[in-house]
């Protein structure tokens, strides 16, 4: 299918204006990266996007974009609704289950996520075959003569293309297919810095960390046999035999990473990774009159706000009655964000609305509690404003966003399959009620606030700073180009400690001689 | 000695000016913290100096700062006279010497380096004794209530004053006590990443990373045999038992790092480390009438400035001439700095001064070519203002700064032993003729200039950050607090290793009762 151009400041070109292809995660990272796209094209650069013909969230047409709509399907809406709601309920099975029960939904849980994932890069993949093998897409994409390639790393399709048509590339990352980015390219000690999905934090105790190596071992392992089928026969006909394909993601002049230290543990990074944590936060805009006025009501006590985010519509109905019922008791007004059945005990503090705009409510001085299932968003828009969390994680990077607040004392997690009316209001009254979650979250929203240069125009600073210098390739390590053999010196160490025993050998070999000549002179003079 | 205030703007205070406690290092160390100092002064601050009765640099009085003056001496200035010049003719007696003499000479020079690095630290711990033994001084000093201790960890004053005063810490480093300062927070594997000193690049060969180990090794333990004599009872005297001295380098809040990857090679880092390379570097003024004359008299061919800095006021009288004779050559006008003698057979094209103003003269359109000893200010100079470089390293970290410089093509290293007319014209020539050197050069200076923010501005930002949030710990990894033993996970591999060991010995001993009980058995049966 031919791009269609709909980009209606495509002929305004000014002094520093580029080009920039962008090959975009689906769903949710879509939403991030279409922040980033929104401040390049006010910039006047030009901007296409790649997507498949029934990308979920990717619109073809849109003021801000030229669409380059490739053929066939992404898989991508419906991984998330065959795996999503099973995941959910195998979770919630845990509620009335014995210990052995409990084992057997891990177990479960664990092969459903890896089918899941093995599906989800089964889709990717594909898209990436329409994409090489529909000669008038690649045509133009090599007419156009980018400056640049903007991707999520969740795929490797946005590299590939880089390499392919040989324009620098930028990265706007949260996790690559390989996990958590910050393992692909800076050293990564396993005894304080957490893998991906265990929950840790950085002060880890020796069982814990026992977990941690494991848990990298076997991650690392299970993630290399999901993708390298899905991938490897179609980088040896794209790009060429004996091209890894994790080499794609050290390509990569500039990562943009959707995080920074005041979120993340403090950890080794590399210089050509720019944090870019809270970049979709913006300023409040006034909220619309009737919810005002339910906040106004509140009084002293104050709101809570809560939203699962939109990948969730509906919750088993018991759980759903238990929240309302913890709900009840409090004197603060609720403003619950939820599209399915009303439960019949939702008490008469409780607003529910089937959208809500989050960060104007999350702004709002009378915003006493935040809770969330911990998606990046929201917590970076709970840091962003500083309101006291309770988490109530489900899938993906939601525990471990979670638990990192939890670390710094902002945050109260709830398990969704221990959940029952007193735990949640027991969670709700300590984020209510007891002032260090709000000093902390206050605390991290006056670091986060303080930087140097916006995160958003940092983005898209270093994205103008990689056209104008076709690169910045100065800025990657020379490890990415090495062996681990020889990253880690083995070779070195080997030579060093053979030559420390040939020394060794030679000197006793020789003090053994001299022995054997004394003693058979002294021998021969008896 | 009490304090001397003459800080005329001690009493102006405006809503963000805080107090500053400055530990310097004497010599060219405190030429880069004063640039620092008088932004600071310039924004409001107040500052304190910490200084020797005899420094070296660090005058009493000045409008930048009050002074706080210590007794006794720190040495500093009878290190230099004491040790350089006697260096320096080690390194020129290679000139004539044979292979064995050479090798000799090497050992000379070691000795004579670990001597006066000895000495130095000596003076350094001496002045810390004086600091806290002087009642007055200390007394002032914790009255005084600083919001931060800005502090050069070439020597662990400024950081041992930051802990006992409880104080935040910034260090403001090119190199630390334990040499280069990466070494000591960020991993740095050294197969890519070259030790101090050894004038390797991030591309080594098999044998260079040999000696890359061997260098580290031997490097790393003999700082530790120099300094920890001086030291060691010192920590334990005002600070407390069971306190090693070198924790003291982990402490700060923010380093601000006088380099950047324009200049360094890319390696790890960590969030607390800010990169503030070319901090010094100013636009140019005008130059004075009749070096500008000069310089225009010049016509196409240009001019060469020459700058050995201000340690080594003269050289050998024979490489004098053979410099002069180089020079006499070419069809450049040379401006060559050299407090010495006139070698007899100075060029008409040469204009000798004893002293020129380097960054203005750098900057002007008309220089070719810089001729420099290496020293971190002029290699960042030469970088700002894009100027190609040929190198005659003699000390310290002149032949490192020179061999990132070569590595990344901008300059040509003439090794100053082997150096006689045809050597050095060789170098001029490269260096004026060989279009790469300049176009190098140019695009490091473009490279460099292009940052969000000023290096300079954000030294300031970040000391007023650790001010404003009184710290920054939560950029400190917690790599810091750990073992080495617990930090490399090697309590974790053992107690895995040991677990797979156990359950193998398990099934070994299984099997065999279980095949001896078959096997006798079957012995019975027959």
């Amino acid at each position: 299918m031919l791009p269609s151009n709909n980009h209606p400041t495509s002929l305004v070109s000014c002094a520093s204006a580029g080009k920039i292809l962008v090959f975009p995660l689906d769903g949710s990272h879509w939403v991030n990266m279409k922040v980033i796209i929104e401040e390049l094209h006010a910039k006047g650069h030009e901007v296409s996007v790649v997507r498949a013909a029934d990308s979920w969230y990717i619109s073809e047409k849109s003021p801000l974009y030229t669409s380059v709509t490739l053929t066939g399907s992404n898989g991508f809406k419906e991984n998330f609704e065959t795996y999503l709601s099973p995941q959910l309920e195998i979770q919630l099975q845990d509620r009335h289950s014995s210990f052995w029960t409990r084992i057997w939904n891990l177990s479960q849980m664990r092969k459903m996520t890896v089918d899941q994932f093995s599906q989800f890069h089964k889709g990717m993949s594909e898209m990436i075959v329409n994409m090489f093998e529909d000669e008038k897409v690649m045509w133009y994409l090599r007419e156009a003569q980018y400056d640049v390639v903007l991707t999520d790393p969740g795929i490797g399709g946005g590299a590939m293309l880089a390499r392919h048509l040989n324009v620098p590339l930028v990265f706007n990352v949260r996790w690559t297919i390989q996990g958590e980015a910050h393992f692909l390219i800076a050293p990564s000690p396993l005894s304080y810095i957490p893998f991906t999905a265990t929950e840790l934090t950085d002060k880890m105790t020796f069982p814990q960390r026992i977990k941690n190596v494991v848990s990298y071992v076997m991650g690392m392992y299970t993630l290399s046999a999901i993708t390298q089928p899905h991938y490897k026969p179609l980088v040896e006909k794209y790009i060429g035999p004996d091209v890894d394909y994790s080499t794609f993601f050290l390509d990569s002049d500039i990562w943009l990473m959707r995080n920074d230290f005041v979120f993340e543990f403090p950890r080794p990074t590399m210089p050509n990774v720019i944090y870019i944590g809270g970049f979709q936060c913006k300023p409040p805009k006034p909220l619309p009159a009737h919810l005002e006025a339910f906040i106004q009501s509140s009084g002293d006590h104050g709101v809570i706000i809560m939203s699962l985010g939109t990948l969730i519509g509906t919750l088993p109905q018991d759980i759903v009655e238990e929240i309302a019922a913890a709900f009840a008791q409090l004197p603060q007004k609720v403003l619950w964000r939820y599209v399915g059945e009303r439960p019949a005990n939702l008490g008469n503090n409780t607003l529910m609305v089937d959208w809500l705009p989050q960060n104007d409510l999350l702004a709002h001085p009378k915003t006493r509690v935040f809770v969330t299932h911990g998606g990046t968003n929201g917590v970076q828009e709970a840091i962003f404003q500083g309101v006291p969390v309770v988490g109530l994680p489900l899938f993906f990077d939601q525990p471990d966003n979670l638990s990192r607040l939890r670390a710094k004392g902002g945050a109260v997690i709830v398990d969704i399959a221990m959940l029952d009316r007193h735990v949640f209001a027991d969670a709700l009254m300590a984020a209510l009620y007891n002032p260090s979650y709000r000093e902390n979250m206050q605390t991290l929203s006056r670091l986060h606030r303080d930087q140097p240069m916006k995160p958003l125009d940092k983005a898209v600073f270093w994205i103008e700073y990689v056209m104008r210098h076709k690169g910045a390739r100065h800025l990657q390590t020379h490890a990415n180009k090495m062996s681990w053999f020889v990253y880690h010196s083995l070779d070195v160490i080997a030579a060093l400690l053979s030559g420390v025993l040939l020394v060794t050998f030679i000197c006793v070999s020789t003090i053994r001689l001299m022995w054997k000549f004394v003693f058979r002179k002294k021998v021969k003079h008896e």
